[in-house]
């Protein structure tokens, strides 16, 4: 198997510098790939019918059975194979213990419209979100509570850059995500009668004394600033998740589970 | 007053390679110490008690007035003052732009017999969590929640860490962290009548269907193995999280905040 691989051995090669180029959002932006790493997220993304555009195979790792049938499956999918060695491979990756296997997937940018806004599932829209580690661990959240999607609302950060995948755990393949502006937001979900429920200091209502059970969008806002007034406003409720007195603020990935698994909750966990 | 503080310019200083060293858990370990950064984190320590052992300021931090007054009250408290050069103050704290000032703090090791298990709040325990990130976004969430204490149960990772100062934001200086093997953490628990609550994929109740008004610790398990079962074995309750079916698992940061704020709020969030 593994001699049927093209083999890449110099770090100066135009592929291998394309795909340690995508550490980079504008990379990524312009070539619309990004990096997984580790067979079980790439069987996941395949699984999930993301398009593996290169899959990489590190020297050590093309023995193995479980890479060699990911390989198969990657070829006939219309990937790109390469082996390489394993310097190269963690020069890719960005570490010094990579993975067996490294894919380039091609992102998939949802609009607006290609969500359904009467899935049953509870919507998170994420304001100017800028923590790639709480997007992924958000995403990872939002899975295993069966969320509708996550919107990403003007400036977030990137859902495709190493950390959030790393973050999602896999996430990033199940859940629909979509960027979008406020704007264009608010239309869609007063179109849709989804009512906002936004976290905020600024809150009257305790987290869980709000009804979630009908159709509901859980808006989070910026890890430092929170939501702009003229966001609160546009908002159906504002609430609040109970703090000790004198204590912080919850991290945004924290506070975001306490939500949807408080909305979760009032609805059965159904 | 920046006159007064005293200068090393050498990064072969051997205060500076001690500094330098507290990066490491073995050296944190021999001297008890650990490092913090930022002005915020600092106040936040010694407004909590905690002794300075040394501040260091860089030379840009120098004059500026909040600085100044931190290192006003840090000598009154009898710490070392130092000013280094901004290079030598990123090299103590491995980074590129370094906050203004950093201190080595004395650590607090309590034990069991330091913690009163009547306290109102809701105890954390954790079996041998090994992601300083997870830790310290823990503490954080805890001390949000008015959690009585976390136990650190048999191999966990530092608290004193810096990935795990940093991810608490502060809340290690307000939260009672005691370390501590299972037997002893399990007579301390019986002897105190703390019912265990451990979240587990063999859970046969919703964690939302589990009495949290009765005294409890909420136990949770490693990040890839969970609890084994001669520890489940010893527990009260073992419960679930729903997830959807085919989801992965929570990350335990966010696993710990869906229990912790469940059972606070069948507290009423007092």
């Amino acid at each position: 198997m593994t001699d049927s691989l093209d083999q890449i051995t110099s770090a100066s090669n135009p592929l291998i510098k394309r795909l340690r180029g995508l550490e980079r959002k504008k990379n990524r932006n312009e070539t619309g790939l990004f990096l997984a790493e580790g067979a079980r997220l790439i069987e996941q993304a395949m699984a999930q019918g993301w398009e593996i555009e290169t899959l990489v195979v590190s020297n050590t790792g093309a023995d193995r059975d479980y890479v060699q049938a990911l390989c198969a499956e990657a070829v006939k999918s219309g990937a790109r194979v390469i082996q390489v060695p394993d310097r190269l491979a963690g020069s890719i990756a960005r570490k010094d213990n990579p993975q067996a296997v490294i894919a380039a997937i091609r992102q998939q940018d949802l609009s607006l419209s290609d969500l359904d806004p009467s899935h049953p599932g509870l919507w998170i829209g994420l304001y100017e979100c800028r923590d790639p580690g709480n997007l992924g661990t958000i995403l990872r959240t939002a899975d295993c509570a069966g969320a509708a999607g996550v919107l990403l609302i003007e400036q977030c950060c990137d859902p495709y850059s190493v950390e959030a995948v790393r973050a999602s755990m896999g996430s990033l393949f199940d859940v629909r995500v979509a960027r979008t502006d406020f704007a264009a937001f608010n239309a869609w979900r007063k179109n849709a009668a989804l009512n906002i429920v936004a976290a905020s200091v600024n809150g009257d209502t305790r987290h869980d004394g709000v009804d979630f059970v009908q159709p509901s969008l859980i808006l989070m806002g910026n890890e430092q600033a929170g939501l702009p007034p003229h966001i609160e406003a546009e908002c159906d409720t504002l609430c609040l998740i109970p703090m000790r007195g004198g204590a912080d603020s919850l991290n945004l990935a924290q506070a975001t589970a306490v939500m949807l698994y408080e909305g979760w909750r009032q609805r059965g966990f159904s």
